[in-house]
């Protein structure tokens, strides 16, 4: 079973998101633990203070080293750690290739930034990975770190009730999916294309794979250039 | 007071996000009212059946139009909104350009996609923006809503307890931050630098200024150019 760590200055924060959908659905097939842990017990200020003005002046809090150090500390002194993960606007942006990669490892921690940053001794020492959701700026790392694991824990065998539903994903192939229709055929007056309704599954298939080019060259002629390059 | 409604089919996913941190605390200073409904108590199917299969066949279900058309159709006719925005792997890239953009508007309306995608009547029919958070297989739209949220919410004035803050983020000038440290200055055998406790503010300024033109040169040669452009 995989096991996640994450660390914390809020924790509770991360409490609904572990506890409905994917995620709650892998917990509860026991094919993932996750284990939050909250920053400030690890504090050793008698204010459970974990962060601290920054050095040089500015805006700002930043992530104490001392609590987090300590947690980490105690964390790889019981079992080894594939990843230690940090989120940081300057990290790597993370893709589908790293959470598929990340998905077959056994141990993950995370550390979630925030306020202004944390400690750069914490990254040069501790942090193995560094990752991104985007050029946006976010108030934590929290919401990125339940994406990353959302996109993780998702991929783990038996965790989806259809095994080729991941697999048909967009991304796995650098192709966007075709649109997709459900019931009623005709719904205020806007009609399902005939062809997904023919029961003919060779032109659905070619029709799909028709819009999905389409979309793709489209709206993301990035992913089309890596696309035709394969194919 | 702007005013954001979230629709979902796991509203409970959104609760613990929504009542902590920075939107927290902008909904406690009355800067911003969040709504979340479900998608559920739209639904006309006697068991509430939200989503169903699609067609011409394949993995995963989709979500049907009705609950989301007959929700939005509630919504719309109480308000106006700036904008009604889907969550979607093919959509635009969510960056701090439409964060910025998004926290002047007033109401804004999101759907949270989940499972294999949403009718496209609805995206044809009733969206107005379609954002994706990169490119990552995630079970549902939930966790890109929060983090949108986020990056919006936090924008508004009066939400960061330093106004400067929000200002000298990462990406607001195409440039990444220089490292940041915070007390002791010595962490086991790691000093911070010493320009920053000289307190010699023009040459901190400096010291920051260069690190920060280095660092994103080296990290995100993309934003590198933007950045010399504009300087």
């Amino acid at each position: 079973m995989m096991r996640i760590d994450i660390l914390s200055g809020v924790p509770d924060l991360l409490a609904s998101p572990l506890s409905h959908s994917i995620i709650r659905r892998a917990i509860d097939k026991q094919k993932v633990q996750i284990v939050v842990h909250d920053l400030r017990e690890y504090s050793a200020d008698r204010h459970k203070k974990i962060d601290d003005y920054p050095y040089g002046g500015g805006a700002g809090m930043v992530l104490s080293p001392q609590p987090i150090f300590d947690c980490i500390d105690k964390l790889t002194s019981e079992r080894t750690y594939d990843e230690i993960i940090f989120t940081a606007p300057d990290g790597e942006l993370f893709r589908q290739k790293d959470a598929n990669e990340l998905s077959v490892r056994k141990h993950l921690l995370f550390l979630c930034g925030h306020y202004k940053g944390v400690d750069q001794r914490v990254r040069d020492e501790l942090i193995t990975r560094e990752f991104s959701v985007g050029d946006v700026v976010l108030s934590g790392g929290e919401i990125p770190v339940l994406m990353m694991t959302d996109a993780i824990v998702r991929l783990l065998p038996g965790v989806l009730g259809d095994a080729e539903s991941a697999l048909t994903d967009s991304f796995q192939e650098n192709l966007l999916e075709a649109p997709v229709y459900t019931r009623p055929a005709t719904f205020r007056g806007a009609s399902v294309p005939d062809v997904l309704l023919s029961g003919n599954h060779e032109k659905i298939e070619q029709w799909r794979q028709s819009r999905a080019e389409e979309r793709t060259k489209k709206k993301r002629p990035d992913l089309y250039k890596l696309y035709t390059k394969k194919n």
